[in-house]
């Protein structure tokens, strides 16, 4: 049974990989009548694309999403949505290379490994060019989500050793740096340690966060798919990432019971707040209807431009220099992937909830 | 469409709350002809129980499995396997007091804004209390992975701010103490800060750190149900924890490139190893053959025996004390959860890896 | 993967076997808030016990349903409801001669053959013994219909080659006959066959009919889920179902467009309605509003008083003959089972179509 | 939740109406390693496409599938298998006249109550048109059922009160007819029936038969997923199909059974056989490897080319007569996709028994 699916009513099925024809995928669950603002979708699959931060890979894709069904002026219809993003810019060339041997903290020899045969151009469908398709169900998502007055927003909250921490930040500005952090003097010195990295022929990890807002308090489901367990495999689903936290996450550990709980106090408007949200947003699993916020790491890229010990598939020992066109850090890009990944959890568990009460 | 299950091929169902008659599950899709040790069974579900350490809480309950259905003469038939655990020591009238009043740091109030109505009693079904019909079908997970080599151990690796860091440590000493972690001079340690903790009646998190051994290389499935990321989502979904991460980490952002891949190398056999394994036994999220290493953050337990602040149902503020018996500290008692946890997910991949090739 | 569980947001799992200490199953999705009436759903489930009508096999069995959760002072907590029935009557002895011989027109071999090893005693979980959890499911998911206005009601239609025909009849009135047929002078005419076949040691088959009422306009999903699709699917699941119908049905093989189609017109109130209804309550699988009718044809039961050519687990040709205690017709006590099947169908898309639109 | 997926492990998602740029679909699940013959999938569309028969509409499409993802050099990688089919030859202007009334027979005014809009352009997605896609997946599906020695065929047994009954045929004769029917004499009748009708303006039903060989015991799913209740939904949800029945089906209502059941008896060779098959190849839901047969009732197509009563969106009372180009009996065009569906619940119930035993 394959993984490529994420969703239980508010479905996305992706297809394709780097050096296929086009890459796709299906968007299942979406109510009808929502009127799906196709201008904006392709806006956020821009601020995916390669070449849509100086920072990033030299390769420049047109990535025009097609809509191929399930919308009708303007409006959706209730059934499925199918898209495509030609592949316009691949170059299998660069690859030929890798056919028979296995690049170091890649996916060439796994895939084997598990399917006996794998696509060896550009990573086959183990590279990050599927997650073009993400961004387009996270945007379709986003707008069902924009009708319950639900925002999303991530940044760039870590490269290297540098890291945003306490500064003051609207996280709006992210989109006005190329690095994505929306604290102009963080930001700076972070492109600068990218570019220098760069230089060195070398990668490096980092660090995106998140902010949910707006979100209806009762959101998730209990034991197994608790918000944040489903937010977490999707978000760690995404290429590169080793770790995901909520809230306090590892901080949590080391802190005391009197400390990390948030109180609850009347919020004067007959409801109830709490002035702190170590919780994170979540409480059991089910949203609180406080801010959720999350973070995600990221691994740095396997492939640098420097040799590397390897084998080939005789298990001869090579060794492996780069090509091609690579992000050195692919933080800033992930930006609105991570957005994406969060907006689909978040659509399906909105819809999830319209079946909880009689 | 509610979350009380877990796998799609070796799926665990579970059902009923702490104030229940019982709480029990289904376990569906365990191979026929699984010779099932039901003493072993008992046996780590014994290692969950209130009271299986003197760190935990003063409640005794019996916990007895009772298995149903689905094995005769000690062999599985292929058939579900129904499962319940008596509730025997429940004590309903240590939570009337909080049947008009929402604990902070619980989901109290998020169940009631889900459902509109709610089981105050011992925290309903968001209690702990589900994890040992996890434990249960953990364990027969664990006898099917046994059948193809594969080993799960989990230990405690931090107690607030105690960490057991680089000690060297064999994970088969974890129940040796108390508190779970391998390495007796820290778990000492580990344990005389429980102890002040629940004297200043306060509570601590900590962190559960796993390894799984003896995995076949290929499992896990491509971009939405990577290994690591279904990992995630069950540890995530255990009572408490906040954060989830998978062989370099967090530490991962910090990295560069050049230093974080695993050099690949034959290893003298035929084969190829890596020496060493910062991917955590996942590359692309299929397991490379290499330990699957990860690392739980747990959040201090919400119940403290010290006045909080709180409202009530009228959203009047009162102040809440904790009552009733409780951990200071859960960590301990859920490592047999981590490991339960783990062996659901190997078990379920290592089935829908049967169809991955022709 | 198993096939234990039926539904996607209403979801009944069931498990257990005649011969195992119990029964049981697992309803996931019931939203929370639904006043449930535990006595009706005994009621339901003593029309389907063995010894409901004097036609049937002469097994006496409790049948008393425990629900163990899910539900507090009678309402429904949105959490899985949980339940048993305890088997109080089972003979293992009647089925010791059946060890190492595979009855001809039951599942004995096949499920050999697809999992190695069986459970001998009373057909295992091939029994319908298991039906009468589906009762207790499809209990629970009628009342959920009946705050929809939402009725189910099905009859036996047909036994051997006696029909109920163009006789008008109120469906109510099946009850008050043993045989389940709401015409008494047709019922009679069945009841009597029944008895003369059982008398000379054979069986028979027949036909069971339902109407399923004031259902909402809508239900049922494009492509694979049509609410007839699934209404099949269910009807087809039960033990020895041959075909399924669903209005006109296989006499609309023989029919001309001009003739079958349901014509259109207003119904004076502002809406629209037909006069006829041959499309059985469904165009395009999703409901029109008018009454879902639908025939679901069971073959005569395999165990027979005579002997019967068969052969044992060397392949030697044998005699069996049938023992223990069966129901020379199921139709009867099918009612029931094709009652709740239907239900649980109904449930479940009444709560999908909670998302078709914005 | 939408129902445009079938099957759990070799699963098929389509998208796409009449009108749209194209159709499309997704097949995940299909084990890496098969060698995919891709002119024998376009063979396969082709005998469905409009124009095969002359007995059919005379829309001529070109319906050439373009593969976009999951194969490479002719093998396929384990990876999802996306592909298109253009539509090239679709009149939007047919079908204006009706975007205000509802056609009788047809899912115009369902599709509207369900979602509130509609594309009524052909039909939207209750078209037939998806059907194409379905053709698709399941040549893939009869690929790799063919590894295993399972072969598909299907035919018309009936139009109007014509029937194939008790002749002698050989099912691959099916094709040298344009009816589809392998017996040439009544396939003769047939087509001048179809004929006859058609100059009547009006539309007529049939039946499609079906036989599955060379069924490894075992196959199906206990309870819930037996393979002919499988089989019974993926076959309802054909478009206009009103009836499904396996072996003996309806008849079996009037059989005894010291009749009905089918005796084993050894084989000769060690195994055991039966000489009868009423069970239709299916014992308790579970393949016996016999031949698996059933028959499948379509109803006359909605459209007939005479004026019928219908209404308007107004609720007022219109006349409609049919436009465009339709079939006036749809069994010929309907049997590449009963195989379809055939082929797609084997491949998947075949996927399944990979897991039943240790």
């Amino acid at each position: 049974m394959s993984g490529n699916s994420t969703g239980r009513i508010f479905r996305l099925t992706t297809f394709g990989a780097s050096h296929d024809a086009a890459i796709g995928g299906v968007v299942e669950g979406c109510p009808a009548g929502l009127h799906l603002d196709l201008e904006a979708v392709q806006q956020e699959l821009d601020r995916r694309r390669p070449g849509s931060t100086e920072l990033g890979t030299a390769r420049r894709e047109g990535d025009r999403v097609e809509l191929v069904s399930g919308v009708m002026d303007g409006v959706t219809l209730g059934t499925p949505i199918g898209f495509l993003i030609r592949n316009t810019d691949a170059r299998p060339q660069d690859y030929e290379h890798l056919k028979d041997t296995y690049r170091p903290g890649h996916a060439d020899l796994t895939w084997e490994q598990k399917y006996g045969v794998r696509d060896h151009r550009g990573g086959g469908r183990s590279s990050a060019r599927e997650t073009a398709c993400r961004v387009v169900g996270g945007s379709i998502a986003r707008q069902l989500l924009a009708t319950a007055g639900v925002r999303v927003q991530a940044w760039v909250s870590q490269v290297g050793d540098l890291r945003l921490g306490d500064h003051p930040f609207d996280p709006a500005d992210a989109w006005s740096s190329p690095v994505r952090c929306p604290h102009p003097p963080t930001a700076m010195a972070m492109a600068a340690l990218i570019e220098a990295v760069r230089a060195e022929g070398d990668s490096i990890g980092g660090c995106v966060s998140a902010r949910l807002s707006g979100i209806p308090p009762g959101l998730g489901e209990p034991v197994f798919d608790k918000l944040h367990a489903d937010l977490g495999k999707a978000l760690l689903s995404i290429n590169a990432v080793k770790g995901f936290q909520v809230g306090s996450g590892f901080a949590a550990a080391a802190m005391r019971g009197s400390t990390h709980n948030d109180a609850l106090e009347p919020d004067g408007a007959g409801g109830i707040r709490s002035t702190t949200n170590r919780g994170g947003g979540v409480q059991g699993g089910i949203s609180t209807g406080a801010d959720i916020v999350f973070d995600v790491a990221f691994k740095p890229p396997a492939t640098v431009m420097r040799p590397q010990a390897s084998v080939d598939r005789e298990g001869r020992p090579v060794v492996l220099e780069g090509r091609g066109r690579h992000d050195p850090c692919v933080v800033p890009r992930a930006v609105p992937v991570v957005e994406a990944m969060a907006c689909l959890v978040l659509a399906d568990h909105l819809l999830r909830q319209r079946s909880a009460r009689i």
